[in-house]
This record gives C-alpha cells, sequence and structure tokens, in this order.
C-alpha cells in the first residue's frame, strides 16, 4: 500500500466507508473486503422514496460533486437523500494503491462499470434498505455509470440525468483514452504498475494532464481565454499550474483501473450486445444532457443514445468548458442549466410514467 | 546523416531539388546549402500566368498531393503549370535528418511557416522568373503557408485556398501538437534527437500516430467504421496496421521541425502582431475551405479568418474523415468538393478584384 495524501480525508473528506465484503467481479477475480467511500448529504425520509445516487467521474472523487449540492440546487439536502459514491479503483473506494496483497498495485483486477453498479447497490440496499431512487445523476464515468443503474435496476430507479457521457463506449473514445494510458505506461517511472510512489511517474502524469488540455477542453476555451474561469492568468498557468500539478497527485494506478473501465463501459453487456434492447428496457424518466463543446462524448453520439430511450429527452447543455464544463469553472452559468434541467426532471411524476411510456 | 528509405525517390519521387544557397531564417540561424524539393506537373505557359503552387502538410510530401492533380481535376496539368514543394524539414527538404554538420539533427534550427514561403518564392522566380500566382493552393500546414502567401506577396498571389488550416494557430492546436512532439521526446530511443535511426524511436512514434488516431479523425469516422475506407477491416488494423507503421517510417526529428513550425504559424508576424492588418492586406480572392468535421480546425476558428479577408468566402468541405479528409480516403465525394470549389475559384476574374473590392 502506498500513501498518497491526495486520497486524504483531509483532501477528500469526510467520507465514510461500506464494507462489502469479499466482491467478485464481472471479468472474473474477486476484490476481498472491498470497500466504497462514499459521502451523503441529507436524510433519508420514512417512506425511503427521497433517494439521489451520484456516481463518480475519471479521476474525480465525491468531493468533486459537492458544488452540484446544495440547499439552492436541485440537488437539495433539505428535500433529499443525496449518496455520492466514489467509484473503485478511484483512489478513495478500493484501488490498486490502498489494497493489501494479493491484489496490491499492478495485481489489482479489471473493474467494469457493471461492478461499480452491484457495489452500489449493495451499498444502499443493505446499509440503508432502500427499494427506489429518485434520481441517478453523474458526468462522464458517472453518466456511465447512471445508464448501468437505470439499465440494470429497472424497476428501482425512476428518474436518471447521465451528463456528458454515453451507455455505450464509442471506438473513438476508446483510442483517446488508450492515448491517456499510454501517457503514462509509457513513463519508465511506472514500470509495469510497480513504482514505490506517484511522484516517480510524474513525467507520465504531466503528459496525461497535457492530452486533457486538449480533450477535455475546447478550441472556444483557448480562444475566448476561459481558463481566466480556473482562477488562472495565462494558458502556462492552467496547463503548467492547474491541470499539471492536479493530475501528478494522483495515483498512476488509479487513472488506468479507472480508464479500463470507462474504454469497456457498455450497458448491452446486459442484453448480450443488443444496445437497443438495454436502452429500450430502461423505465426511467431519463434526461440526456451532453455538453455542446465536448470533443469526445459529442451531442450526437449521446442523442443517438437518447433516442433509444423509451422515456428521455434530449437537454444539451452548454459550456464553453467542453467536457470540463462538468468541473463547474463557469458557476452559475453551467450550474443554473443543470439545476433548471434536474428540477424539471425530479417534477416529472414518475410512477405513472414507469411502464415507459 | 541518416538514411531513411521513407523520403527516396523510389518512394516519394519523382522530385526535383532546388539548391536556394546559405538560406537566411527568420528567427536567426541560417541553413547553409538548403534544399528546396519540389515536383512540377504540365508546362509553364508563355505569359508566365498559369502558375499553381502547392505547399505540403505536417508529415506529408509532394507524392501526398498527387491524387489533387489530373487532367479531370480543377488543379489540371494541361491547363496549369502546378508546382508542389516540400516544407523545409519536411524529409525532403532540408530536414535534420538528411542535413550535414553543423545543422545535423538536434542541431538543425527552427524555421517558420514564413522561411518556408521566402524560400518558395526564391524557387519560383528564381528557377522560373513567375511573378504571378494563378492560385497557392494547401491543406493543413500547406493552409497555413497558403495564408503566408498571400500576405507575404499580395501583389503576386490572385487567387488562394487554404484547406482544413488557420492563418494564425490557435492556442488549442499548439497545445494539441505539444502533445505529438511529447509522445515522441518521451521516448528514450529519441535521445534528445540524437539518435542512429528513426527505427530507435518506434515506441514515441507509435504513440504519436495514436494520438492522430484521435484528432485526426472524429467520433463518426469510427462510429460508422468509416476506417474501411482505406482499405481495412477493423479499427485495430487502421491504427496498428496503417497509422502507426505510417509514422515509424518517419523521421522523428522531422516531425519535431514541422510541428514546431506548425504551433507558430501565424500571419500576423508580418503586420506587428495585428491579425485584422494581416489577413486585411490579402489582394487574392480567397476560398477559405474547413472540413466540417476536424477536431481541431474547425469551421468556426477558419471562419473568424475568413470574415477578416476582404474579398473571400467560406467554403465547407463535408468529411467524415475529418481533418485525415485531406487524404482524400473517401475518393470521389471528396475531391468533387475540392475540384467543385476550385473550379470555381479559378474560374473568378481576378485582376478586377485585385484591389480587394
Amino acid at each position: 500500500m502506498i500513501k498518497n495524501e491526495f486520497y486524504s480525508q483531509e483532501n477528500q473528506g469526510p467520507y465514510e466507508i461500506y464494507e462489502l465484503g469479499d466482491f467478485e467481479l464481472e471479468d472474473g477475480g474477486m476484490i476481498p473486503d472491498c470497500k466504497l467511500a462514499y459521502n451523503t448529504f441529507g436524510e433519508l425520509n420514512r417512506s425511503k422514496d427521497n433517494v439521489i445516487v451520484i456516481p463518480t467521474w475519471f479521476s474525480g472523487t465525491s468531493k468533486d460533486m459537492e458544488p452540484y449540492i446544495g440547499e439552492d440546487r436541485a440537488l437539495n439536502p433539505k428535500e433529499y437523500f443525496i449518496i455520492v459514491i466514489n467509484q473503485i479503483g478511484n483512489g478513495l473506494s478500493s484501488s490498486p494503491h490502498n489494497s493489501p496483497e494479493p491484489i496490491a498495485m499492478d495485481n489489482f483486477p479489471n473493474v467494469r462499470i457493471g461492478d461499480d453498479v452491484r457495489a452500489q447497490h449493495k451499498l444502499i440496499t443493505e446499509k440503508y434498505g432502500i427499494k427506489e431512487i429518485a434520481l441517478v445523476v453523474g458526468g462522464s464515468m458517472g453518466a456511465q455509470q447512471t445508464y448501468e443503474w437505470a439499465v440494470k435496476y429497472p424497476d428501482m430507479v425512476k428518474r436518471a440525468a447521465p451528463i456528458a457521457g454515453t451507455a455505450k463506449n464509442t471506438p473513438h473514445d476508446f483510442l483517446f483514452t488508450e492515448t491517456l494510458n499510454e501517457a503514462i505506461t509509457s513513463d519508465p517511472g511506472w514500470n509495469g504498475g510497480d513504482y514505490r510512489s506517484h511522484t516517480e511517474v510524474a513525467d507520465g502524469l504531466k503528459r496525461h494532464a497535457n492530452i486533457w488540455a486538449v480533450l477535455g477542453l475546447c478550441t472556444e476555451f483557448y480562444q475566448q481565454e476561459k481558463w481566466r474561469l480556473f482562477g488562472v492568468n495565462s494558458v502556462e498557468e492552467f496547463t503548467n499550474g492547474f491541470l499539471q500539478p492536479l493530475f501528478q497527485g494522483m495515483d498512476p494506478n488509479a487513472l488506468l483501473t479507472m480508464a479500463w473501465k470507462w474504454q469497456r463501459g457498455d450497458v448491452s453487456r446486459n442484453t448480450n450486445g443488443n444496445l437497443e434492447e438495454a436502452l429500450g428496457s430502461i423505465k426511467a424518466k431519463v434526461f440526456v444532457m451532453p455538453i455542446d463543446e465536448d470533443m469526445f462524448f459529442p451531442v450526437k453520439d449521446c442523442e443517438a443514445e437518447q433516442k433509444l430511450i423509451p422515456s428521455s429527452e434530449l437537454k444539451v447543455i452548454k459550456s464553453l468548458c467542453g467536457h470540463f464544463g462538468l468541473f463547474g469553472g463557469e458557476g452559475a452559468d453551467y450550474h443554473n442549466q443543470i439545476d433548471h434541467y434536474l428540477k424539471e426532471l425530479l417534477e416529472v411524476p414518475v410512477n405513472a410514467e414507469a411502464c415507459g411510456k
């Protein structure tokens, strides 16, 4: 196990740990004493029907979702019991660097989106006895998990809002993610995943960050100097002073574990590869919410999937930050759009629509 | 000097060499006995006013432009004298791997787009006595040189058609190109530019190719399996069997020389940084021709520049191959669009419009 302050309670907390026990994985293998890190906001009501589940994005943690939650927001803890659950491998839940042998570091098994959702299902049913989820909402890999929730547990999930992500990963995204991986694994310091400290992979993590600087944003972000939204005064400060240190603080194997999962996200694994059948089986009311300037989850891809979901609508978010619009750098301009659509979605009476009409 | 068969007459020829002599560079330094490799099609007419100049794109050579030229095309050698000129550093013209000391390999100086255009101007004026160019047309870095031609020699260039490129490189493109560079320079085999064979940098060139696979194409290219246009039967065959070997055959320092130049392409260097003034000074009739699915020279960026050019029109090329539409993989679907617009442009009577009205 490797110590990495980035994932500490001081930096990412407060978060709680749920012990899943030995957790079998879709691709074979098992995580002994699997741990899910999560955080909750608000109170579970007596009928246990005020639940909102939020899975996390690539490289993200429960902490990243806090700006989405507040008494002035759609995700209102005075009204809802909100559970933000860290995906396996993200550095807080069971991950390569924080797991003991025999699954430490390069021995950490392959985990799939479906594993995450089954683990999250165990947490909320076993610990809280929850049988109904008012809303699952997540961005990017959080959107992948959101779709997986809606397909795997169609009677349980009443509403779903995948933001800037797809139900089935595209071949283009697979290749993009591969370049992120190669930036890390090409660093001799990575050493096949068997490094002593993430700082030994600083060069690879820097290159990883630099690829994000291209695909994570968009041309207009830089043309209009929107990096100023992140409190910096130049492109160099944005890349060298913000993005690079951010990713350099993270664990390389954690990023690779999440990336492997992201590349293979596909709800049609539940229906023998039939995407139409998988998305057609969703009973939730779904708002598909791509970001207009997203370079790798373009609106077109998200819209094609939305059309396969019976009770769904396309709600395009405008953001000159592209995919990193998710970070909320645009403040109210971004969050007001998210809140507007999520409020509208939460007001939809779902039980009448649960048959998919 | 390093032998690299990729750049041989057998693979890239026939091409001729023009000896520029000692060629001073914008950024200081000099290329002694600078050589321009070029190829011509058709005959120069008596009034020397049937000239078309075609500069080359990043990693490209004069050979790559051959599909654009033909008796059934706008670029018709029965009508025009067509000169395709390889940019400095592309592996055919003076480049790191084919230059002797003191400018061999890692000692090769920085070259700018402006240097290329001055060198090309010397070739066509000194060797052929040409005073008027009917059309300059080029794609990507060829578009950068096309813009530079129109700004540097406004009375000489009658028409210009920059395809899938910009007059001033965008900050986003700079960052994209940096990831291409880092893929190469992070390879220990690159050795600061002092390798013995390009094969020692095979890993870096592979990663370089893999980044091209993401940004060079687009999501729809892969969704619709358009890689079949390149005669392959799977994504893996397209990346591992086509793109990777293609770039692995090239010289790493050549790619880095071109990339440095690409990153800093900017016609406003001619007007003390005033882009409006530079583009406003163009007297040529200009068709700005971005590709609709281009991920890094998006239509928006090209259109913003087009609006600053007095006698110009925006002509958007449709291609699901994105930027690599330039390779013409879509055959007639692509080339017919190019020909249609170039024929229209070549029919515009320019002398009446040369005042910019």
